[in-house]
């Protein structure tokens, strides 16, 4: 990955409180890790409430955590007063999603003014072995004209 | 879309046992609604509870009950005793997610032994307008090898 | 589809010289055909320099003019002075390409300031059949501030 | 990458026997470069009769070579007398493709019974400089039923 120089210098605040505010995550149990320009990682403990009809946790939820990860890594690029919003993207699943936690991984593979393509992951802990349980690419949105958006 | 002839005639009945062990899906308040072959509908209140920073349904929360749409219609189509994987899925998000509640489709572009291409959308309700939020494409897998997952 | 109405009155000529500035389309022997607000076809006789291994279509050859088709839709809804570049697209093949000729099409799903999200798709007439070869759905760039970029 | 073993102790001249064959790539006039298990890089040089309405290298081109990758790396981990399909595959287009020649390069991600999930990218040389233009996330699949393919 390339080393990027973040245009907003307080980019990480901005997007720690963006999470909390993001209540449909926090409510999943998923808590945001590391954060650096152009690289963010969330973490979700397995919960039976979020798993689909065979145990496994849902695809969607999956989904969810990685392109959430995959929106903040986008916006740690992003000039101050921006907004993040995705515009696309495609996820193949490669192995049920099961064990302790997931660790979703997202990061810029190519920053632009008006758009930025992500590359994302998730990996499942299983008594101590990580799998990688799914890939993402997609397509992130800068918005810097609408105030009321934040984060 | 095509005429479908489903080959399970029990199709609906085991989508509908199948939908509501989506712990998740079902704990987001999601309900089904038509089930007919190769064609799916869920619709899902809007709860602020599922919503993201700026206070839209959260693009997880759509992508996971157009997934879930596209999953069931393929389903639809499948031999008895077979189980519904999604392979991978684009999603396309168009406008904000907000309204009083959004309706997911799913249907059958392309029936097959191994893999169903699908496709879904999801609108939202907004006092009495219908305006389409999200279009997905997406490839479900047929399992029928392992006996343990039922649906 | 939504009925769309151009900004440019002058779409239709834009778009049909841009076509014959696109020399690697033309070379396929691909024809431009019917151009309206948001929607595009274009045909490609059967060709056996353009198969992949197994004797059919190449998929490259066919995502190239359903790309194309999707791009001149999106081109058709854009003001005056404006460019189309493909920011990404997603394609699913259903079926060998294989008969007579190809027709592709472009539509416009929702159009943008920035970004236009088409969906297109490719279908084989052989003997007097038509059959659905593959469905794409991608995200194309309004270009504005590159007076070098024409089309 | 995880290091792979093959299945089939021939892989390398099945791919590039059927290479040869794929008459659409071939007459790009496109190499097939490095092919080793899980990974293949396939070669273009610049050429003004493939371009788009820009003069940039067709985003068609990119796609066709970067799929071709993808689909042979797939390929050299199937089992002896198998064939590739290309499921379905997406793309960002990051650059203008403009340089001297192409590097296009597939790599599998999760090899699987039935399909297979492939990553690439496509490399721009431009004056010494390496630039990534493209990137795809795709799904192959393996054919085994069906000996009037070959590769």
């Amino acid at each position: 990955m390339p080393d990027f120089k973040p245009k907003n210098p307080d980019y990480e605040r901005q997007i720690r409180e963006s999470f909390l505010r993001q209540k449909f995550i926090v409510n999943l149990g998923a808590r945001l890790g590391h954060v650096s320009p152009g690289r963010v990682e969330i973490e979700l403990p397995f919960d039976e409430k979020l798993t689909q009809q065979h145990g496994f946790l849902h695809a969607g939820v999956i989904t969810a955590i990685v392109d959430s990860a995959c929106g903040y890594a986008a916006l740690s690029l992003m000039p101050p007063q921006s907004a993040v919003l995705s515009v696309e993207y495609k996820i193949n699943m490669l192995a049920p999603a099961i064990g302790e936690r997931i660790i979703a991984k997202g990061w810029v593979i190519k920053p632009g003014r008006n758009i930025i393509v992500c590359s994302g992951e998730a990996a499942a802990l299983d008594k101590g072995e990580k799998k990688i349980v799914a890939v993402m690419q997609g397509t992130m949105a800068v918005v810097r004209d609408r105030p009321q958006l934040k984060g």
